[in-house]
């Protein structure tokens, strides 16, 4: 069993760790801390109860044990870049949920992130953890930088169409529609029951941190840079991301060819599921799983390709994909815990 | 007083039309039927026990005293076309919230509907009641066709653009999220509350009925036919469409003079809503209210205008347009019982 | 018209408030206060775009115009006791929402409050706003303490069984449901979506402040006092209180007979609906109204009578109640706005 | 591997049932059937896209293979007591979750189910599944009657202070709450999502079947028959059930002392927690779960105790609870698949 560590443990995403390492095989959390909570797991997280003795309290690197190999940092943006340096140093090999590694530039982070950043040394070497575009690089890395949950949906949506048809591609649309727990837990007026509840609406239209990062990756497995059109939507649900993806392209398309291109594309995967042509992907069915659902319509009159995706936002969108990761960077089973 | 009927009263529509007009000065309901029930009214909705004493019973002509001068249909598509016919020879004026006479044409309704249509005669003389667009015609109007739920949003959307620089649009997405009961009131697995509950999906991709109507009333406010790409969501709430429109053209735009022209365009209308830019409309905002929100963005790199709009689908999207369609053909105050 | 003002105008009730009131035929809102934000109501209330000009700023006795007739306080407890006081110096009336002057007593509002209270001198003059009980005291009073939401769906579903055989009844227990507007509008993690949504929960079991401000006032209707079991729960809605109440008798009730005291108790109410026998209330059927919807069932056996009763909260629970004792208080017609 | 079918592979439970299935170690799945279905098993339920190659057809005895050792009846009342019999006649083990052999008297099923029994000879011959109670029982039974949803929550939350201090009890009142999967998935209005949703009610008021159900097993562990009042409501979530118990005792209790008892009543069972005291339970806390969080409190001033007993109906209240009857029945880790 390895031993493994998560900083986070008050927030959705360490949560989801946990109860997803819970079930592993070859792991075992030993280290759990939250900057402003301590004591037993099983009161922070009363679901909990009886299935884990771990307690936590707020980071220290001296008290990780030099048996824990990796650590999954489930913490805010600006709190990661700080604390990773430490980890790697200390020869930990690092898993971060956050943004903080994820634009390969410090212009750009200060840009959309709206504060310095504070690891330049690192920012280069963190690979970019979605196994179904960088599994190699995953492999070797020591630090990963874990997808954002809007990526993650959109970037796999897009992926096959812009590694095989990326010339013809003319402009992108994502409409995004997340759950809350997208946005972390906590504490403020515009996430509380009675303003998120029979509501819904865009915010940061055009305007949104995640669209750097997923123009950054589709600009890598295609042949000129990508700059999509990002509108993401908050849904009065717990869990889930649903984009729905508009790409013009500039000649006809068949929807057929197009389906067996990313039928291929994906046929070793065991996460994306690409769906019978005339379904659609719904939240409930990936919900709590590390899948990515994936449908694609045409109107040929136009030349416009319609590719809807869905994930759960706390799983492939970012828990389950950390998982995902540490097992391919270790040689477990890819899909351990995960199915 | 001017005595109203209201043929579907057992539906959501049907219910809001009554709620509406019970606060009406100008006008009093004494005629209500619905085909599959019979009874008080406050027994069907026993939210408006001591609010009504009307009765239901079957719809049957010979029952509606001469004395009612204006009906809303507020049925299924397919039965609206066996009773208006019936009623403009009665000499009754008719608001039709269904599908039946708003494609002008038999061959489009038979391939949107999925079955004949039965009035060819009034199909071309029903008037869209689309009070912002089409006010003249529907003063005089004795056969109204309100304007479906997603068109309502997608038009009063995309309305000030068309008219002003109709040729400079070269393609149009409406990507639009509704809430159940736009599909009605009815006993279906899908609309069950396990299986809408905490989910979400797109559905009839490309491909709803909505689509033919918004493109036809479009084109009659530019110079050119148009032709939208429509994919509707499921929202998991009771009420509202949001819809996220996307809007490519060919020449720069700037946000600021696209802003005077849509505020120019609704400037006397007491139901648009154009919201200052960097504010989103909400559904919460519209709820139970016949107001449709809109705000514009833009990414002038790509020439892409963003539009979003929303409308309470009951009211502005059914029976609140309805009603301002009868206060428009009578005379009264256009926002009598609406505001 | 008369001028009245809005003390926290920025919180759910605050908010009802002001909606009903511009809806009054009798009453002008002209001033409002908040304490932690200013600018226009339609900014802090998008809904409210286009139908009011009011702007809000911090609280400030010296800006309320002495044209001002009546003050509703729709703050926190603690607020209120600093700012009544002043108000009724200044010969302002009115009534407060929140729960400073319900109890009687410094002790019990120590106890149940946490804090010592202010205004002594005010706390036996303050007449409890329950029109169905206290309708005359109502008329006279400058000082109205509003009756808490459970206390309001308790004590009128249970009148009518304590005015006419207080003697026979043994023990009483109110199984109380309350959607989450009921605590107000406020940034904290228990009353965030993703804490509320899907979750249902007991709080404060058999110690909630609502507990001694129901033995009050039933025990003015009885001839013994009166000691209520009472738990809350929290119900994933936004609005609205269902309150089971178990009544064990010592002795035989006819279910009939029961059934008509109650029907000749509020027979001249125009706010509670008794329900017919077999039926029982839905929060839906109370949503937005002022209604107290009442019904009965009996265990003969083991001579129980279970009433069941809801309200919504923000609405007779609240706001709306407020304005019905404004109506008394001023003899405008006691349903005005509220109808 | 032990292979097992499940019947009624449409429903919520039958679904569940597969689910957890698919993770047992020592089963395997090679029978499904569906009455008003037929085809791959994932497109009845597509979140299972990937998990499962099963087909599903009408249920046909002699499809059965003769290595399926034992069937789950996933399927409503009147229908598990045709096919039960010819499957113990086939020597197959059965485990039935419907309500046809709970009731021990041929006259209450008629009475509480509203038709005629029609296999009263395995009536008396059905074990009640409820493993902290009749495990021995368990372990031989051939026939199983699964518990009911209701009874499971309101039986643990009670059977501590039956066995113990049965005498001493009054009066037993459980004021329950569901979430909608407990009526199972259907196609009815009242279960529509606009029906349910921000709605909650209380139905079949003292007139539920599941009462005589709990009177008939918690007298089972007493010494005196019991007859509780039982008031079912319905909440607007998927899953779970919270019930509230509230028993009149004719002495004093210690609530401390009461705590030890139920402490030690379930010390080694390994899906009861009973919280630590001033802790509820919350219906997210065991969604998805076997558990059931049980909790006391009590007014010492009325000898009265409040049990508050959280359950996801689904899962204990239906088919995690027939995998843990099945882990005794064949002797596999009891908790297998459910933890």
């Amino acid at each position: 069993m390895m031993n493994v560590g998560i900083v986070g443990i008050s927030g959705y995403s360490g949560c989801t760790l946990l109860e997803l390492l819970l079930k592993h095989k070859d792991v075992r959390v030993t280290y759990v801390s939250a900057n402003n909570t301590k004591g037993a797991v099983s009161e922070i997280w009363p679901h909990l109860l009886g299935e884990t003795e771990l307690h936590c309290e707020p980071f220290d690197l001296t008290k990780i044990a030099d048996n824990v190999e990796l650590l999954f940092l489930a913490v805010p943006h600006t709190v990661s870049m700080q604390i990773a340096p430490k980890l790697l140093e200390a020869k930990k090999r690092v898993i971060d949920l956050s943004g903080d590694y994820r634009l390969k530039n410090t212009e750009d982070y200060e840009k959309w992130y709206g504060t310095k950043h504070l690891d330049d040394k690192n920012l280069n070497k963190a690979v970019y953890g979605l196994p179904e575009l960088f599994r190699e690089d995953i492999k070797k890395a020591n630090l990963i930088t874990n997808p954002g949950c809007y990526p993650t949906s959109a970037i796999l949506g897009l992926a096959p169409l812009l590694a095989t048809h990326g010339k013809e591609v003319q402009s992108i649309i994502i409409d995004a529609k997340s759950g809350v727990s997208g946005a972390g837990r906590k504490a403020t007026l515009p996430f509380s029951f009675g303003e998120v509840n029979e509501n819904f609406k865009a915010y940061k239209v055009l305007n949104h941190q995640h669209a750097p990062e997923i123009d950054l990756y589709l600009s890598k497995i295609t042949d000129k840079p990508v700059s999509v059109n990002f509108v993401p939507h908050l849904l009065p649900i717990n869990r889930g991301i649903l984009s729905t993806i508009y790409v013009q392209l500039n000649e006809k398309i068949s929807l057929e060819e197009m389906h067996k291109v990313y039928k291929n594309f994906y046929k070793t995967e065991p996460f994306v599921r690409l769906l019978p042509l005339g379904s659609q992907p719904e939240l409930k069915n990936v919900a709590r799983t590390n899948y990515c659902d994936i449908a694609l319509a045409t109107n040929p009159n136009q030349n416009l390709l319609v590719i809807t995706s869905a994930i759960d936002n706390l799983v492939k969108g970012a828990s389950g994909q950390a998982i995902q990761n540490m097992n391919i960077m270790y040689g477990f089973k890819e899909t351990e815990s995960l199915l």
